[in-house]
C-alpha cells in the first residue's frame, strides 16, 4: 500500500490550532451535541456528562481522555491478506466514489443498477490504486430498497478480495454487514487479534455521517453502536457544506467538524474502549446564488490542510472527505481541475483515508467510469509525486554530464540507456501524441480514451477465488435475509 | 499584485541542498559552460576565469560573489504605474502562454497571425490575473520573420498598459525592444531610479533560454548582453526535457539547471553589476517510447519545489518554468489536470514569476483562448487558496453556532446574511448548475463556456489610453525599422 513520506503542508500556527481547539471545545460543552438515541444518551450520562433532553454537553477533559483510548493506527483486514491496509501514520488508503444514485457512461446519464455496482466493484479490484470498494459505489436502484445492501455487499465481498466498506444505514444493515463479514472471515468474532506490529485489527469499516450541525440521528447511531460493539471501525464524518450545515467561515466549520467528529469517536470508546475510529472531514461550500453545492474550490483545499493538522494533534487516523470532487456535469476540464485540486490537497495534507478518490461527478449525484479512469491517472501521478526524491551521488549522475558535455543530447547516453524503462512516470490515459498522429487516431479526448480503458479493464478482469463453501454460505445468508426483509 | 503569504512546500533537506550545490559547482567548474560569443568569453577571462576554447570553467567562489551583486527583488515598470510589478520576495507575477506557432480556437487549429497576437494582448489586458504580455504569445506567422517582433511589440505596448516581455532572438530584436521602451517611457535611459522601497527598477524584461546542455548560443548571448548593458532584466532559463537536454534524473537536472542559470546571471553581473535577473527553471520529461515531450507530470512538480529552495538559497527571484503545462491536444480533462498540477506546484514552491500561466496546449505548440480562460479560473482558485486563513474569534463565529444550534440550517442565519456576497470563491467558468438546468442551457462543457467568456472579454475590452505623440513615435519607429530590415 502507498505510504506518503513527503512533508505535510501545514498552514495553521500553534496558536491557530489552540484557538480552534478552544472553539470546538466551547461548541461541544456549551451548545452540546444532540444524540437521537437512548443508548447513546445513557452511555454519556453514565460517564458523567451533563445530558439535557437529547443534548449532551461534553466536558473537554473527559473527551480528551476518551480519545486517548482510540488507536492512532489500526489494521483493516482483506480476505486476501495482500490487500489488507493500515489506517493511520503515513499510510494512505483510497476508495472510489461512494453514494451517487445516477451513473453516467459516455453521454448517457441514468439510474444506477446492481450491474453498475458490479462494474465499479470490478474496476476497484482491477486498479491497484483503489484499496476498498464502498457502499454504495452506485445505488442499485433496480433492487428493493430494504435488501439491496445484501446484493451490494455480496458483490463487494465476492468480486473483490480487498477490504470492504460495509453498510451503516440502519441496525439491520449494520448487523447484516457484521454477519457477512463473519462468514467471509471464517466465523465470529471478527474482532481479530492485533497484527504483527501490535496494531488493533478489524475486518470491516463503515462511514457514519453526522447530521450536521451538531446532531447524530437514530439510524446513524444504531449503526455506530453495532460497529463499535463488534470492535469494527467507523469513519465518523461531518459532511459540511458551509452556508448550509456550517457557518460561512472555514475556521468556524473546522471547529464544528472537530466537535462533531470527536463526539462520535468518544461515544465509540464508551461502547468499547479502543475501538478503531477514523476522524472524518468533508468540507465544502454552497454557491450562495443558487444554493447548489460547490466542490473542488479553495475553501476545501484549505480545510484539508487544517483538518490534517487537527487530526494529528489528536493522534487519530483521518479521512480527507473527498478526493476527486467536482460539481461538473461531465468529464471535462472543470471536472479534472476541481478533482485534481482536492486530491492533491489530500496528499499535501497527509490524509490517511481518501474517500471519493475516483469516479465522482456532478456534486456526488453521478458515478462515472470514464471519470474513474481520469482520476486513477491523477492518483498515479500523485503517488509518484509524493514519493521522496533520493538525493545522492548516483542521482547527481555526474558521469552523464561528463559523457554528453556541451550542446549534446542525452537520449543515446549510456546513463539514459540503462534507465529509460523506469526513469519517468508513464501515463495511463494522458496522450503525448503529436497532432497528426492524434488526428489520425480519431481526435479522441481524454474522456473518450478513458472509456476505452475501463472497458479493457473489465475485459481483463478475473474474479478472485473464494472457496465454494464460503460463497454458498454468503449466498444462503443473503437469500434468507432478503426473504426476512420481505423482498 | 498577488503576494503569496502561505508556507513554501519544501522537499529537500539541508544536506540535500548542499549535495546539489556541490553537484552544480562541479559541473560549472570541471565540465564548464560553453559560451558562443567572444565578448562573453572576454568578460569571463578578464574576471580571472579559466577559458579553454569557448568553454568557461567557472570558479564556484567567484560565482557566489558575483551572484551576491544581483538584486533579490526588483521593480518592473508598466506605462500604467498601477500595473507595475515586483519580482522577488513573496510576490508572484503571471504571464500568459509564450512561444507557440499554432493557435486553436474551438475545434480549428491553424497557423497563428498578428491578429491572434492582438487577441491575446487584449485578453492579457482584460484579465487581472495576468501581469505581462509575452513575446510571442502566439507567433505572427503572417508577418515577415525579420520584422514581426516590431508588430508584436507595438501591439503589446499599445493594447496593454502592463509591463512587457520584450524580444531576445537577436541583437537587432533586443536593441529594437530597448528603443521602443525608451519611446514608451519617455526617453533614454530606461534604467530608472530605484523605487520608493529602494528596489532597482527596470522597464523591460526578456527571457533568454540556455541551449542546454551547458551551452549559450550566440543569438541568445547577443540579447543577454544588450539587456544587461541597458540594466534591463533577463529571465535566464534552462529549458530541460530530461532524456533530451538533461540526464534522466531530476536531481541531476536540478544541478544542471542551477549551473546553467547561475552562469548566465554571473555574466550579466560582469556586464553591469547589479543588473536584475531572474533564475529560470523549466524542467520536464520526454516520453521515452515516442521521444515526445511530456508536461504536467510528477517530475515537473518535484522539480519546482526543489527549484524554489535553490533560488531562495541564492537569494534570487525565480521563474517557475511553466504554469499551466500540458501535452494535451485539446481543452479536455488531461489538459486541466496536468495544468493544475504544475500551476499549483508553482504556488506551493513560492515562485516569483510564472510564465505560461494561461493558454498553453499541445506541449507548447498551440496557444488557445479557451484554455486561457480555463487557466484563469485555476489562477483565481489558487490565488484565493494561497491567501492565509485568518484564525481569530470572529472567524470562529461562535454566535452563528449558538444561533442555529442542532440540526438547523445556516442559509438564513444572520451570520450568513451579512457575509453571503463575499464569503466564498465565485467561479468564472465552472458550473454548479443542476443537471436539468445544465441540459436546458445546451449541455455546454467547460471548454464551450470558456469560448463564450473570452469572446465576451474581447467585447468588453477597451484599449488603454496612450498619448498621441508617443503612439506616433512608436509607429514611426516600427515603420522605419521595418524598412531597414527589408520588409
Amino acid at each position: 500500500m502507498f505510504r506518503n513520506l513527503m512533508p505535510h503542508y501545514e498552514i495553521l500556527t500553534a496558536s491557530d490550532l489552540e484557538l480552534i481547539e478552544k472553539g470546538w471545545q466551547r461548541i461541544a460543552h456549551e451548545i452540546g451535541i444532540q444524540f437521537d438515541h437512548p443508548e447513546a444518551l445513557r452511555l454519556f450520562e453514565a460517564a458523567g456528562q451533563r445530558v439535557e433532553s437529547d443534548v449532551v454537553h461534553l466536558d473537554p477533559e473527559f473527551m480528551m481522555a476518551q480519545l486517548a483510548l482510540a488507536p492512532s493506527e489500526f489494521h483493516l483486514r482483506a480476505r486476501n491478506p495482500e490487500h489488507s491496509v493500515i489506517l493511520g501514520g503515513d499510510h494512505m488508503v483510497f476508495t472510489p466514489v461512494s453514494g451517487p444514485p445516477f451513473v453516467r457512461i459516455g453521454d448517457v446519464r441514468r439510474d444506477g443498477t446492481l450491474a453498475d455496482y458490479e462494474l465499479f466493484a470490478k474496476l476497484t479490484q482491477h486498479f491497484e490504486q483503489l484499496d476498498i470498494p464502498t457502499m454504495p459505489m452506485i445505488e442499485a436502484n433496480d433492487r428493493p430498497l430494504d435488501s439491496r445492501h445484501l446484493d451490494m455487499l455480496f458483490a463487494a465481498f465476492t468480486l473483490t478480495d480487498k477490504p470492504v466498506f460495509t453498510s451503516a444505514l440502519s441496525t439491520a444493515n449494520a448487523q447484516d454487514s457484521v454477519r457477512m463479514a463473519e462468514i467471509v472471515f471464517g466465523g465470529a468474532p471478527i474482532a481479530a487479534p492485533p497484527d504483527a506490529d501490535g496494531r488493533p485489527t478489524c475486518s470491516i469499516m463503515s462511514i457514519v455521517n453526522v447530521n450536521s450541525p451538531l446532531r447524530y440521528d437514530s439510524r446513524m447511531l444504531e449503526a455506530l453502536l453495532v460497529y463499535a460493539a463488534a470492535g469494527q471501525a467507523v469513519v465518523v464524518t461531518p459532511f459540511l457544506l458551509m452556508g448550509a450545515m456550517a457557518p460561512v467561515s472555514t475556521v468556524a466549520a473546522l471547529a464544528q467538524q472537530t466537535a462533531e467528529a470527536l463526539a462520535g469517536i468518544v461515544l465509540m470508546q464508551l461502547v468499547r474502549p479502543g475501538t478503531p475510529a477514523v476522524m472524518g472531514s468533508f468540507l465544502s461550500t454552497i454557491d450562495m446564488q443558487s444554493g447548489s453545492p460547490a466542490f473542488g474550490g479553495p475553501e476545501s483545499a484549505q480545510g484539508l490542510y487544517a483538518s490534517g493538522q487537527l487530526a494529528r494533534r489528536y493522534k487519530l487516523p483521518w479521512r480527507a472527505g473527498g478526493g476527486s470532487l467536482t460539481s461538473s456535469q461531465t468529464v471535462d476540464a472543470q471536472a479534472a481541475a476541481e478533482s485534481f485540486n482536492t486530491l492533491k490537497a489530500a496528499f499535501l495534507a497527509g490524509a490517511n483515508l481518501v474517500v471519493q478518490s475516483a469516479g465522482w461527478l456532478e456534486s456526488g449525484l453521478v458515478s462515472c467510469p470514464e471519470k474513474l479512469v481520469v482520476d486513477i491517472e491523477a492518483l498515479r501521478v500523485l503517488r509518484q509525486q509524493f514519493t521522496p526524491l533520493v538525493v545522492d551521488e548516483e542521482a547527481l549522475a555526474f558521469e552523464a554530464h561528463d559523457e554528453v558535455r556541451h550542446g549534446g543530447h542525452f537520449l543515446g547516453a549510456e546513463h539514459t540507456m540503462t534507465r529509460f524503462r523506469t526513469c519517468f512516470y508513464r501515463p495511463l490515459v494522458s496522450s503525448t501524441e503529436n497532432y497528426e498522429r492524434w488526428v489520425s487516431k480519431g481526435s479522441r479526448d481524454a474522456a473518450t480514451r478513458a472509456g476505452e480503458i475501463w472497458r479493457a479493464a473489465v475485459d481483463a478482469y478475473t474474479e478472485p477465488a473464494m472457496d465454494e463453501a464460503t460463497r454458498a454460505d454468503l449466498l444462503a445468508f443473503v437469500d434468507r435475509r432478503r426473504t426476512e426483509l420481505g423482498d
